[in-house]
């Protein structure tokens, strides 16, 4: 006791310089925290946030977004919260798998066992809680419309004879369109001022010719302006591959505008397409789909390029494969004009809202 | 030290105490554990398992498999581990939200703020490691079918034109077909032997009569022997609707083999399918889908209903809307005999090889 107390001095200075330490630092991490630009630069933690509806619950239940409001936001002010559940990191996952702990669920009696399975309570206490984690986006104040943008999309199939084309979507498209300002943006692409350096292969003919361009939506194409061309082929990314072929000539808003006339056009665009993504990626043709949306983005004709996997946009009442494009056209000038079209549009979207007012949806 | 500082003391106290509840848990876990069926049931955890190959990297990195070996294991035997990411649980995220930690990645400056996020170490080791958890599914011995049954699937797409149909895919069908035992299944159902509980809707009629069923797929479908019929309208699972109507004429093999004769036969499905599905679960025309597959899973002529968001199967290379269908044979009782048509095969699929063999692919 007595040849101790001068031990027991020295912890217990110890412990309270450590205490003094352990609030200097947690004030001055506090302070930085509140210098942020917003009330959410503050927060570290969900304490405060009363959850009042779930709004999304998506990808088999990763993805949830709840509607709510944080206690110091104003009266009538609502947030967002949406949470993520983290993809497993495969390096990371690779090295730790030593680390998990498993708890059999059910077994085969032969090869096949089911496990729960999580990062040991040491290793986690070592590596800290990454493994236990969730990406986290807040929007407060949410507004009203970005609420209802999170709310679930439903979508509706509208079956557009010819006459309602005529009558109803066609003036709906020429409102759009309107002078033309909407699609400048696109006028920029063809004349080459913009993304010129995304051009794989162009004709410049003013009636047949198109630009085949490195789609926007291919975001792991390699960078363009510093990884030479020479290593795009056989590129890891090419799995994603998205490249789109813009028509030169103008006014063929849709595939419905279509005539026998475009054939030689629509085969100039799949025959080089497809040579060009061979010559360029070393992609093979039976790896492609080639194909029109309809209805479209944007009202000037373009055809997407896509590898077989990537399902973007391919749903059968969305996608028209180019091959039977070209021999509905050589066997009918006026198979899109004059058919009976089905499509999906989001519910309450203009063009849906017209077909109700029209009585057809 | 921002993150964690409060959380550390906790954590140290919980720790120790951890070690001692764990040694306890473990030697009795143990003990129940040796008396499994196959050396799976008594792995506690990774440790012995040498991964050497990532076989899939599926779902954005939420699905893992690793081929490799257990130290256990025979010479010349492998294993598969799959880790499968938890996707969120709702009412369990609900009730903890309060106990995310949250750390800022970025904000906007106004509303947007994005964070990496984790359940406190604290809560954590109260609540035990849910939170930081995969499932784990193990096979081991894995057969080399196992393993190749595991490996990412290589499509390609066919280009079968009319000639190729008739030398090549005809006589793959009429294989795979033979004496109709392979369809035997399908007459059972049709006949009412089997599953006479999920039909829906019966044309009685040899030529033109079907049988419109709850799809094997519709997985959420209420129990169809304890749930009432009239409780089935509005249902939570309407959302992944799937029904299948099968014609009893015999001998329409695909797509290829319809003609203009049967057009009365397709509008009866579409009408009576979609008016059925109305009445029985309250899900309107504009919410489904109408196709047929081509190549489809069995040679008897089917038509697939689903709601719109469901997108298993719907590519334009696969799946054929009734209503272009019906169209197509009124304008030419050959058009699907006649054309050139695309679809995807696994790479060496019988077809595949066929086509290959025949110089086409």
């Amino acid at each position: 006791m007595e040849r101790s107390s001068p031990d027991l001095q020295a912890a217990a200075a110890g412990v309270l310089l450590a205490i003094g330490v352990a609030v200097a630092c947690w004030a001055i991490a506090r302070r930085g925290r509140k210098s942020g630009t917003s009330p959410l630069a503050g927060i570290r933690s969900l304490r405060g946030f009363e959850p009042e509806e779930v709004l999304k619950d998506e990808d088999d239940g990763r993805v949830v977004t709840f509607l709510g409001r944080f206690a110091w936001q104003k009266e009538g002010e609502v947030a967002l919260v949406k949470l993520i559940a983290k993809p497993l990191s495969l390096s990371g996952l690779k090295d730790n798998l030593s680390r998990l702990s498993v708890r059999l669920k059910s077994e085969s009696g032969a090869e096949y066992a089911f496990y729960n399975c999580s990062m040991s309570l040491w290793h986690t206490f070592l590596r800290g809680l990454e493994g236990n984690s969730y990406s986290l986006e807040v929007v407060a104040p949410a507004s009203e419309r970005t609420v209802n943008r999170n709310r679930p999309v439903t979508t509706a199939m509208l079956t557009e004879t010819a006459e309602m084309h005529a009558s109803v979507t066609g003036p709906h498209m020429d409102r759009i369109v309107g002078d033309g300002k909407s699609l400048s943006w696109l006028f920029n692409v063809l004349s080459k001022d913009k993304e010129a350096e995304r051009v794989l292969y162009e004709d410049e003919d003013p009636e047949h010719g198109f630009l085949l361009n490195i789609d926007t939506k291919w975001r792991t194409h390699p960078d363009i302006s510093t990884v030479p061309r020479h290593e795009w082929e056989g590129h890891p990314s090419v799995g994603e591959l998205y490249c789109l072929a813009i028509s030169h000539q103008r006014g063929i808003r849709t595939l419905r505008d279509l005539r026998a006339k475009h054939v030689p056009m629509l085969k100039e665009i799949y025959g080089r397409g497809v040579e060009t993504i061979e010559a360029v990626y070393g992609v093979p043709e039976d790896q492609l789909r080639v194909f029109v949306h309809y209805m479209p983005q944007f009202f000037h004709f373009h055809v997407h390029f896509t590898r077989l996997h990537n399902t973007i946009g391919v749903e059968a009442e969305r996608a028209h494969l180019l091959v039977d494009i070209i021999q509905n056209l050589e066997r009918d000038s006026y198979f899109y004009e004059t058919r009976t079209m089905q499509f999906r549009v989001r519910e309450n979207d203009a063009l849906h809202t017209a077909f109700k007012n029209a009585g057809e949806a």
